[in-house]
């Protein structure tokens, strides 16, 4: 894909290559498994415990603390099935919002059928939880309170520093899927006041495959995979050695590279929020303006498909047009054709729920790409506008924070 | 580690070069995520699939039926746990045996602990399962039969197939780990009547962080991982797809080479086998003798520790000496200083289990480096045996099938 544009960094980034020549050693001949005691395998153990020292660093936890997983699916399962099995008899009750990811969801929607309860806060319409709603929905007998760090569809950031002070304050568990934030945006478990929070490595130039949970001490969970005694007995089955060694790389880098980028993307990103406002009619930004991830910006095109944008961006039709990969909805349900659950659950309508784009940059865009990617998206908005049997010109501007009643989103539909 | 001999390939293998060759690609520039729509993704979901009917063709089985995972310890902790989830209402009984590796032991351990009844089939001296003792355990509440294919330390094969008929002529769903049996010896899913089937790719060649569970259509089994919609919603999270191209590329490497290397590999073992027996007294072979696994060897050596053969092999004294790779024990346990669970469940006496050695071949290793090895752990135990304060030579030579009355072992304990 010479030329390509790849503006889907939340559903995945490019493994650095810095990281991969990290892990290749030990995808050939350092290949013993830290389980043994001979030169090769302890050899194995001290890369392993450097990459926990690595991405401790990275999350300001103490290594201790660390336990590698095969990516944040598995520790959000973890983290919530673990959590409600080790304290169910202090109660059956847990809390998260309506806007999480479906690897809090689905693993909540099993332990409902199981008999616990589970309150699905709302959010107001950027996406945010407001803190004194989880303060007011804390009972006796809740258990846990997972809320995510930055929604990976519409990259608005939680107050999760003022949750984790309520949580800690009324002895509640605190779970956090970090899964966009950890790498992008600081991330301190201290500051944050989390218990246990989830990251995977390939949302961070790391590789696919390989991610870790962060369990405070003294945090009762029982383990998920059962078997031998690695990660102390919390989580079995031979160490991913090469992904585990290239997480830690990927944790280094990001360290000393993350503010500076952060700052970088956020100009790139208000830079498109603005472009977009100014040269395309009737969309509608979705997430919160400021409080979002420096590399996200989401919008809504009115009258339009995001699946039908998206892939005109991948297969463009002028022999010389480069490819551009954004995406619509989640990338764990594209492929169904339902509209984003997250955008639903901030009370937008299904069509302009249907019609967002999601762009999320990484370190590899440049401000050129990103140009290039506007006049393309805006280029294929006005021809499937044209072609679009409902959409209408001149509908009332949507914008953040606008509500469904005051914009005429809905007129066209 | 120049010139190292690795004998513990039943920890973890080598991945072939071939294998790291074909994942190379999907590690660095084609590292869309496959539930994405534009080509990148497109392209990472043909390579999963091709990977996927790979891995089909080496077990029998068909490509609808497979779903990869992390590794064998989560196949294992998948099956047991989802089978019983599912189908608790049938029931609350499952049979296993008492020489399981603790990636079946621990999950089952945990169901015990909720109120779940465990049989523990007895084996015999050698590590057999009677498929007898399997018909007769069956109850009307069991929902799971769970014995390994071949044992990991000791590479007894147990008789599958002959239990696959009991299980399904009784309706009861029958898991095998196959995770030392899948590309090295064939393995073919309806030939053994199995139900579900777990598979580790580090363990033929493959890399670590990635296996797979074969599920026959129609078995009931509740996710462990709950997520996207990722292997048909039976497996959630980002495919891990370098490691899921390199599974299949070493899929296809075994499907052509595993005949000739296993008819090598025990021919290798068979000359260990002898070479041991004839060259060092007092000695135990650990295993069934025809029914075992081409690469594997284990014996004791009585009035010595396993784990000082391991260590004086692999940091060798003399500064020419190559070093060696052996095991005793586990691999998960090693680090811990118990005997091995396994030997143990066969009655052998803890000293005799703290003296085995588990010599586990693969396809780098040839006559010329067994040899080598051979003479160095007679060197080693000779050397240690001399240290000993109770070790006495000529005691009656233990063998496979001796039981403990009818030999000395214990005599110099």
């Amino acid at each position: 894909m010479k030329n390509a544009i790849f503006l889907d960094n939340a559903a995945t980034t490019r493994t650095d290559p810095e990281v991969i020549d990290a892990m290749e050693p030990w995808l050939s001949e350092k290949f013993g498994s830290p389980a043994t005691l001979y030169s090769m395998g302890s050899q194995a153990k001290q890369a392993i415990d450097a990459a926990r020292q690595s991405f401790a660093d990275l999350i300001g936890a103490d290594q201790k603390d660390i336990f590698f997983t095969s990516g944040a699916t598995e520790s959000n399962n973890w983290a919530i099935k673990g959590v409600a099995d080790a304290l169910e008899s202090k109660g059956r009750h847990i809390i998260t919002d309506v806007a999480e990811h479906h690897s809090i969801l689905m693993p909540l929607r099993y332990l409902e059928k199981k008999g616990w309860e589970v309150t699905y806060l709302p959010t107001d319409s950027d996406g945010m939880v407001n803190p004194e709603a989880v303060a007011a929905a804390i009972r006796d007998d809740t258990v846990l309170v997972s809320i995510v760090h930055a929604n990976h569809e519409i990259g608005t950031i939680q107050p999760i520093a003022a949750i984790g002070k309520i949580t800690s304050e009324k002895g509640v568990v605190f779970h956090v899927n970090a899964a966009q934030t950890v790498g992008h945006i600081p991330v301190d478990v201290n500051h944050l006041g989390v218990d246990l929070l989830s990251s995977s490595a390939h949302k961070f130039y790391g590789p696919k495959g390989v991610g870790a949970m962060y369990i405070r001490h003294g945090v009762r969970i029982t383990p998920l995979l059962h078997g031998g005694t690695q990660e102390k007995k919390r989580r079995a089955g031979t160490h991913n050695v090469p992904g585990i060694v290239g997480m830690g790389k990927a944790s280094e880098i990001a360290r000393h590279s993350l503010e500076a980028e952060a700052t970088r993307l956020a100009g790139l990103r208000n830079h498109i929020l603005d472009w977009v406002e100014s040269n395309i009619d009737d969309i509608r930004i979705n997430g919160h303006r400021t409080e979002r991830l420096p590399g996200n910006v989401n919008f809504s095109i009115e009258g339009i498909e995001g699946e039908s944008i998206m892939l005109s961006l991948s297969y463009p039709t002028a022999g010389d047009a480069r490819p551009i990969y954004v995406s619509t909805g989640s990338a764990c349900v594209s492929g169904s054709l339902e509209p984003s659950h997250i955008l639903l659950a901030l009370g937008m309508p299904a069509e302009l729920a249907h019609g967002s784009v999601r762009i999320t940059m990484a370190k590899a865009d440049t401000q050129e790409d990103v140009d290039y990617a506007l006049e393309a998206i805006a280029a294929v908005a006005e021809r499937l506008r044209s072609m679009s049997p409902v959409y209408k010109r001149g509908n009332k501007k949507c914008s953040a924070g606008s509500s469904s009643q005051g914009c005429d989103c809905e007129a066209a539909s």
